[in-house]
């Protein structure tokens, strides 16, 4: 029974490298979610246990893995941003996706006990499915988590709307939906402003008082309390997009840290302090403040 | 704060969507195994409490999938067996792979405690990559299954030898390993049969008397109590890659199930008992016995 | 000036090899045909000189790549079929493409003159872009071969329907684009026919009797003087898609030939005539009569 | 005979567009040109009938190819950049590949007997295969650009002192060999130097005197008798690759040329003079000098 017979099936296997230097974003996303968050009386239009649950779950995801250097969450997606020089499992985009989907999940489902007590899990358990994106350039990387800020920003923006006529405003689910479609399609362009409005007005809600992990999102990732190493503090924070100028070889820039240097930086990672914020990260403020987020690697 | 000027970034995303009419398996592998069943004493060189533990993981994806055909599993691997025809997911295969691997990886977790009581789970929780490889003919998917089992026979019944050196004969494991490998490098192509004569002679073990879930790994499967419907009990075991007589188009073949019919075969593969067994499956008696399993879908 | 430094830029290449066990469609495309034929003045609705032109440049492709058993052309395509186990160029997706392509192309050019005497080209000159697709299945394969051949009795029936109007008929472009729209939207699903009809009953003309090798398209392959060696003789003519019966593992299907036999089997296709037919190949008999064009290879 | 039955086998062809925000390389390379110029008496080390029917040919194609910004050209291989933000054949890669391989084939093949007279072309005909490659920073593409003329500086040092070592010094092909190899292992780091040294000390050739088409390779670019349009005029060389600051969105950065603004572009680099010149582009000289063949679109 040698299995030598057998083993030409192997060459059906393809190799799933990613291009380099492409930054790479894993996102997962809750699977079924909108039945699941009616069966456990998720709070609407947001669960503080919820969000609280997600977040706990990705800073044990950055923890684990040194090279996600940002991640970047919202409702029920996150985004895990792997830096454009990593070579975790050697790039694989399925090793990737599926070792950062499970370990979210798996994580979800054993610390959900702490945030909703009194409420075991039950079958379908709940899971996150995950997918591999590249950046090439770090403007796109920077454009793509806008696209996700900007995205929560909207969405909570209706949701809160919509939530206020339904739970303060008495108004019917259905006749809500139709009123808020009635202003979008009058008032394209102007939409948030408008829902602000209606959201003052009628509730005496300032949606600027909302709590800002609701409108911004929950951003992770690493603080030191020591200062980087030198060859980073002087850098420009935009420096990553910043070719060396072209007389220095490509070689010169990403010349790979010798293997103790490597090791050394790893271990600073793995003790620096990861924290969750609610900011901007669309603005420019966020990075330049922290230039080591997303610098390039010397 | 729109997000429209962000949005191109979706371009980015590329199609994973798999070749129609190919066999699809999605293989999930335990992550750091070897340091994991370390840490928690798993017994050598087989646990019988971990094999019950995947099994029971994998009984309950394929109860949730109704798609997948078969799985085979051994040792922390599983591969789940995707009918030909399936549109699951619109057979993109990130969500494919990463659905079943934290399917996969939730249900060990949340089950452990059942298999492994008094032994709670503690961080890097234990996870399961995965990834999806296509098989174009029947033949192909029946000697990739027929690989695996070749590798579980041929893994098991080393460690069963080396395993009983070490245990039963008091050989150091680098004195086992070097007598095996001086074994293995002199008796090339005779290789199961010496080990079998090593472990009888020296410790009065036959290894055919060792239990099947050992030496055959896994099979999981669905088992019908009611009689397949009409327009397969007539059906030729290997009829799946027979085609049609080429006068009849393609179209006949796969013409889908009208929607009523296809809810009602949905419905019977959720009524069926999902099964485990031991058995071989490299020839043919498993298949032609329950010709369901791999037949084509009128 | 060493040029290691510079030698990462490989690792952007990314590896095009195509999925085992599967037939290999090259289909190239005359690109901006629909000038190029005003150009040189094309008689409408088919030209004689261009079809044959485009027929001996397939010849002499097929000539040259002993992998390619069958191919078949229509208007200003040409489809290439390498058998499934072909492992020319290990099967990379872009050197058959740009190969067959350019090797179509470079054909065309330099027999133009023998086609079109007193038309020497001129710039843009005529190229064939070129595309590879993957059939798992025989019947996959016949089925796309079919599809060419459907598309064009279809596209010549209403071409010969179209110019009959025009150039018998008296009739302007648009006035005959017209009333063959609306016939077409009264007798959806009678299509042909009608057209039949009315070529038949305004013009005197019975499709039926057009030119085979307008309503039919041309099928390139091989003939042999000599009987195909033993092996393929008994052979059922489906046998391709039937795979052994399980008990024989996939080795003993595909074992590779010994390389004496390989070169002599290579020669043997060498000497063959290729042949150009203008024929049915939807239904079974051309292929039931020429079993060896799609066998298995021993 | 309609072709609906068939149609389904169009859902295994793939879609192919190659990824936004990259540089698109075409390489093409010559099909068995080791015989080819064998069977020609192509001179050695150079011939250059040969090199300047290629570099006609590659002329032709930048012509006809407006997005195409520069190209590079060494023994039978050649070049093609296609600007980051070309959406020709909506980037799809076999179009691309396949196009300009045919194009080029064809240029060739017809341009040959200018290049060769009294040699008329016999099959085997001359083809070149093509490829692919993306790259995602301007970086990386000068980065490719350095590695194939330092290539082609290697291997024309290696070829010129080759064969003046048989033509000149009257050894054998294999006595030159070994001698040179035998020197290359001594002298692994200073290889350039030495083989400078053997070429002068030996037969009084300063391979610095060799002509520059030989030692450099041919670039072949637009030059405009106009001055760019003035958002080009000021642009740092290196722009391409500097983002904006973040404050700006993607957006504004590559906003789209209106309708009338990309037609009017568009003829004036079809207006543009398509040179050839055989100079360095590994140093920053002369991409400094002429910003506009790298330089972002606006």
């Amino acid at each position: 029974m040698a299995n030598s017979e057998f083993q030409y099936v192997r060459l059906h296997e393809t190799w799933d490298g990613l291009a380099p230097d492409n930054w790479i974003v894993v996102r997962i996303d809750g699977k079924g979610f909108s039945k699941f968050t009616k069966r456990y009386d998720f709070a609407k239009p947001n669960d503080r246990r919820a969000i609280d649950l997600m977040n706990a779950a990705a800073v044990e995801v950055v923890k684990q893995f040194v090279d996600i250097v940002v991640a970047y969450g919202q409702s029920d997606e996150y985004s895990f941003v792997f830096h454009e020089d990593t070579t975790l499992f050697d790039r694989r985009a399925f090793k990737l996706a599926t070792t950062i989907a499970t370990t979210f999940s798996v994580e979800y489902a054993l610390q959900w006990p702490q945030f909703f007590p009194g409420q075991p899990l039950t079958r379908p358990f709940p899971t996150f499915d995950g997918r591999t994106v590249l950046y090439p350039k770090l403007r796109n990387l920077r454009d793509y988590l806008s696209w996700r800020q900007a995205d929560c920003h909207i969405n909570n923006l209706y949701n809160t709307t919509f939530w206020s006529m339904v739970q303060l405003g008495g108004m019917t689910p259905t006749a809500a939906e139709l009123e808020l479609k009635k202003w979008l399609n009058q008032n394209q362009g102007t939409v948030s402003a408008d829902k602000n409005e209606i959201l003052f007005s009628r509730f005496k809600i300032n949606y600027n008082n909302e709590p800002e992990v609701y409108r911004k999102g929950s951003v992770v990732f690493r603080e030191f309390d020591d200062p980087p190493p030198s060859t980073d503090t002087n850098i420009d924070p935009h420096s990553a997009t910043n070719p060396p100028t072209p007389t220095q070889p490509h070689q010169t820039q990403t010349k790979p840290l010798s293997k103790t240097q490597a090791e050394k930086e790893r271990k600073r990672r793995q003790k620096a302090r990861v924290v969750v914020e609610h900011v901007d990260i669309i603005k420019d403020g966020f990075w330049d403040s922290r230039p080591w987020i997303l610098a390039s690697r010397g």
